[in-house]
């Protein structure tokens, strides 16, 4: 059986949806959100505590995983799932997005990019061929197509050719794929040129992908360019498939996105934000290291149901991050993730209800657009 | 009510107990093992990931919660207990010997220790009354004497000088502590000195302590010697009251001093060596960052029945350690924990069949004698 969607209600206007993807590992509600797990480990959360905090699906990444501790590794212990002791569905990233942010690249050519690995400079070859042997090798239940990912601010020209190849790459990785248990999505890119997104989704919808995702945002560019990005190219894809805005994101984003059409997301943001000291809270971010906090019993958040809400104080929270235990990390990484769910869970039941627009100025109030993000996936 | 043991069984040759310790936080049974939580957190395992492993008490150290985030603070916010949401009993150690081996110490007088704090070069006092009260601020069943711990290898007068030192301050906190939920332990010094041993352990036994705790090993001296000092010492003390063994330690160690009619043990091994890549098996130590793993599809250990080795590879633990993913400290950390928990649960069930020495062959096949530790507590 391949993933597929099953749309269960849809907003007055007709754009959003709520509904299930149905996968070989069990269905899952969406609006979704996936922690990142990109080394097959959610950092510092156990697959029980992510169960624990409502977790029903995970991204891996493929770059990371062919290099550490390589694919053919992974097939031969039973995949990832049975890896890294998870059973709930998995998406693998194809590995483009780390590829051009994080390897040193020799060359690009339409075949694939020959590469250096950013661990120890060792040579390797990425191509939309490699690509899907080293997804359907990992197993994971949604995998995606090689694409070039241009930097944010890249000149119209770059941004018209790595739409070009990534195009190209979709259809070689759509007639590579050979497998009726995974899905295989096609990545929109374009940058901030609505036009060249348009085109894009275009022709990758007349290819039959299993879903669509919008990549390429969440680079550094403002807030307001992803929202307009967004809802400009999530309504030209295919409505019945699944959509996935990748690497995306902060509560507003993820919102104004569901209004847009999407399905799924998955960010960092959670972990690390989480590892460094910062909670998402209904009253907006707190900084758990801030002296304001020293004797303060109240939880991280009172309206949070969480495992950490429901037993620890902020103030032995602040004592945790503040003396560098690794516990801090764990405990408001779980809490982050809770409070992804939870507002996936909000955006949900408010699809039919017409309830996005109230749900979207919450976030925006608590997490205003000032700041750009750059939360796609991990170093 | 104020902890006490229970004994239920002793060896044949009567040295040996195991029995129960009755707290107002639950019972403990006996001889038991306490893994380190130094500043109210065991680095990297949640209070139910103890649970799981069947943890049952905690060790928690004075002299860092003393100044990060301060006794009083832990009290106002319904002591340690409540403060990092461990329900059952906790021990805390005095600070005495951390005060020795971390902080610059400015003056030690019969009065204590002036000293300089490790963290921030703050000036501080500490005294017999100062530990009790910063010990009854924080609210362990079991809190301990302060003490004055050589280092190892110091000559005779400084071991005469800390013995007498010690005796001094023992009396000092018996007089000063007035709390009908805390047992106080009264901690032998004397370095390797049986005869200061024995003088020790009989002058504090003469104050009729709540327990009574063998300080001053594990801190670099040959462990032939810790058992030595500990098989010498034990007995000397009163037979109906708990028997802690400070710092303690390695398999063989532990079953030695079980052997010898010690009861309680703490140390940093199972958690900072699984931190470290270092996991204990029936074996013997499994170094998991080796190659030798790579593709091992066994657990950790065929034979244990922990949550981590009912789920993992070694495979799968070892790509997560060489990556350097947090999550490998917490898994190892677990197992190594639960691998303690399972030799004391050994050691208990051998007790009344005169099995203790088979055991300790068993240990000293799988954990050699040949290195000397620096186990005790946490830097």
């Amino acid at each position: 059986m391949i993933p597929h969607l099953v749309i269960e209600a849809t907003s007055p206007d007709g754009l959003a949806r709520a509904g299930l993807l149905v996968t070989p590992h069990g269905s899952v509600r969406t609006p979704a959100f996936l922690p990142v797990g990109t080394l097959a480990s959610v950092k510092s959360v156990t697959p029980e505590q992510l169960e624990e905090v409502g977790v029903e699906m995970l991204l891996c990444n493929a770059y990371h995983l062919s290099l550490r501790p390589g694919s053919a590794l992974v097939r031969e212990l039973g995949g990832l799932h049975a890896f890294m002791g998870w059973k709930g569905p998995i998406l693998t990233d194809s590995g483009g997005f780390q590829v051009f942010s994080l390897a040193a690249i020799r060359r690009v050519t339409d075949e694939g990019v020959e590469f250096r690995s950013h661990i120890d400079g060792s040579r390797h070859f990425l191509g939309p061929r490699e690509a899907i042997a080293i997804q359907q090798d990992l197993g994971a239940d949604v995998i995606m197509v090689l694409d070039e990912c241009p930097p944010h601010g890249a000149p119209k020209e770059d941004l018209r050719s790595a739409v070009n190849r990534s195009v190209h790459w979709a259809r070689r990785c759509r007639e590579a794929h050979r497998d009726g248990e995974q899905a295989l999505f096609g990545i929109v890119q374009g940058g901030s040129d609505l036009a060249l997104r348009e085109e894009c989704a275009t022709e990758l919808s007349g290819m039959g992908f299993d879903g669509y995702a919008i990549g390429g945002v969440s680079v550094g560019e403002e807030k307001k360019l992803i929202r307009e990005v967004v809802s400009h190219t999530a309504p030209r894809l295919p409505f019945d498939r699944p959509r996935y805005l990748m690497g995306v994101g902060s509560p507003g984003e993820m919102v104004a996105a569901i209004a847009a059409g999407i399905d799924f997301f998955d960010c960092v943001l959670p972990t690390r934000n989480g590892r460094n000291g910062l909670a998402f809270t209904s009253e907006g971010p707190v900084r758990i290291r801030g002296a304001a906090h020293v004797r303060d019993d109240r939880p991280l958040d009172v309206s949070c149901a969480c495992p950490v809400c429901r037993k620890y104080s902020r103030a032995y929270l602040r004592h945790l991050a503040h003396s560098g235990e690794l516990l801090a990390g764990t405990l408001l990484s779980m809490h982050n993730i809770r409070f992804f769910q939870d507002l996936v869970g909000r955006a949900r039941g408010a699809v039919s209800e017409g309830g996005l627009g109230e749900l979207l100025k919450w976030c925006d109030e608590r997490y205003p657009l000032e700041k750009p993000d750059r939360s796609r996936s991990a170093p």
